[in-house]
């Protein structure tokens, strides 16, 4: 059986995530998540992308906000806020349920894989999401005001402060999660997908966990990449912001130079075709497709194109 | 000023706490209430005694089911139950903020004084509630199914199992909370108060704190109780069930039996005059008043019932 694993972070990965297993039966796909946006906050175990992931799979994703549950309430947020608690998370009534749920079960013990293999199947995901790892890995946020920890400039600092740099606490003696390096080297594997996620806060964790990198690189089956800039600009979230403080071109074509090494294709927006030229190469093959991604059928379009660029290869 | 302290423990002993405090101001009238029934549950630390008293003097307790809060949802809860957690405590979304914000406070390093200060003070109330203790202290159930913790045995349970004992671990090693003894000692105290709360289960864990119960002996003011038993049968709660359990007359006098040594007057409910007779004594004083309060008006009668009884000691 021809298998493929998606390499994804937040909300964009999550959408071509949902294409994809519109395409592939729970045997023939599936996930490595970003745990480094993951925090302790009041107590509980957050993990934002696999809650993100868990929500678009699970069909209760909140798709006005593009983060949180569908149908949430806020009784307990706001009544922690009137008595003075920390409110700047917005911790849902029912998102809090899969914290509490989530934390009680690593505090019996239970991995992080195992404790997210039982939420996601609770919430009738038949396919396989794997957190990076099971062992914490915390990205920092090296910028103008210090450093700081990835949702505290995320979410309470909204992005603001000009960014330097990032590091991943715990990442090199991090072990990836049971599957990881066996789905990167199983001999069935028809190809990898970096899905459309932030390259800088949502790819290199997972690169940065002792050995995904090299078992990327080593991989056998064509590993390709969505572009998450579009004509100059991130789709969502703080991409080419980051870019521009980093120096970098905000383009595709810089997102593809931070990926050399790994990938053997790259999918651009059909808006950034003039830059298929310059990036296609002998080692590099390049193909333009719709990636934004505002419907169902664009998921599915989406998620479609990827696989039969994969297939193109053998 | 002639100050006054409550002891107090859930629901029945709430409803004459705020009595008082329509008749008492902050400088008049302080609580101590009982935290052998909290507990540790998902996390999270749970006071149900404290809480009880503070949504009741807050005015935001649900008196409907005589628990918890009003306007209360549930949609934290229900997502646990779907997900397969432990649901069989009921946290509303409202009181896990509580919940939440004081496990924060109290893993930040607060005592459980201080957090319950900074809570009662959120919810607007000026009179002081001091826990019996900043250190642990747990009921333990002994029953014929084993030993339970007691909100097992309350919650889960439903009170079913028949009672042989209580122990309260940990409360020899603990140390009444700061201001505990200050009050038992104070020179300008002019009356304890034991409310209608069930004498094994809320009051004799705060009798069992190191120093509480030889302080509240010494106590140069006159000690009441009220009694919880009218008419042979608990208001509220299993008190009756439990006595019956212990071999112990479900009545009024055993109560009073239960305090000897503690109390110079105790209160007895209008239907149980005929015991007044066997009951008062030389070292005793009985009186009788309405102890079912149904209404504020009743709170506040039989508030004021007890504290005439006590100026009546001078």
């Amino acid at each position: 059986m021809a298998r493929y694993l998606a390499i994804t972070g937040g909300v964009g990965g999550a959408k071509l995530a949902l294409g994809l297993t519109h395409l592939l039966g729970p045997d023939e796909l599936s996930f490595v998540v970003n745990t480094g946006d993951d925090f302790e906050h009041l107590g509980l175990h957050v993990c934002p992308d696999l809650d993100t992931l868990m929500y678009t799979l699970g069909g209760v994703s909140n798709t006005d906000t593009g983060w949180g549950r569908a149908g949430e309430t806020w009784q307990c947020l706001d009544t922690l806020a009137a008595l003075g608690g920390e409110s700047w998370f917005r911790l849902g009534d029912r998102d809090l349920a899969v914290h509490l749920q989530r934390s009680a079960r690593l505090r019996a013990g239970a991995t992080l894989s195992t404790v997210s293999a039982e939420l996601f199947a609770a919430h009738g995901i038949a396919h396989r999401a794997l957190p990076m790892s099971d062992q914490p890995v915390r990205t920092l946020v090296h910028c103008d005001i210090g450093t700081l920890a990835f949702q505290h400039y995320f979410v309470r600092e909204r992005c603001a402060p000009r960014v330097s740099g990032f590091s991943f606490a715990g990442a090199e003696r991090a072990s990836p999660a049971p599957g990881v390096l066996e789905a990167l080297g199983a001999p069935d594997l028809a190809g990898v997908i970096i899905c459309p996620s932030n390259p800088f806060l949502s790819i290199d964790p997972i690169l940065a966990v002792g050995g995904v990198r090299a078992a990327l690189a080593a991989c056998a089956a064509p590993v390709i990449a969505v572009s998450p800039i579009v004509a100059g600009a991130a789709l969502k979230g703080p991409t080419a912001k980051i870019m521009a403080e980093l120096s970098l071109p905000q383009s595709a074509s810089a997102v593809a130079a931070h990926y050399a090494g790994l990938i053997d294709g790259f999918i651009l927006d059909e808006t950034d075709r003039a830059l298929l030229p310059e990036l296609a190469s002998d080692t590099l093959r390049v193909t333009c497709a719709q990636s934004v991604m505002s419907t169902l059928d664009d998921r599915v379009n989406l998620a479609h194109t990827a696989l039969e660029f994969l297939r193109a290869f053998q």
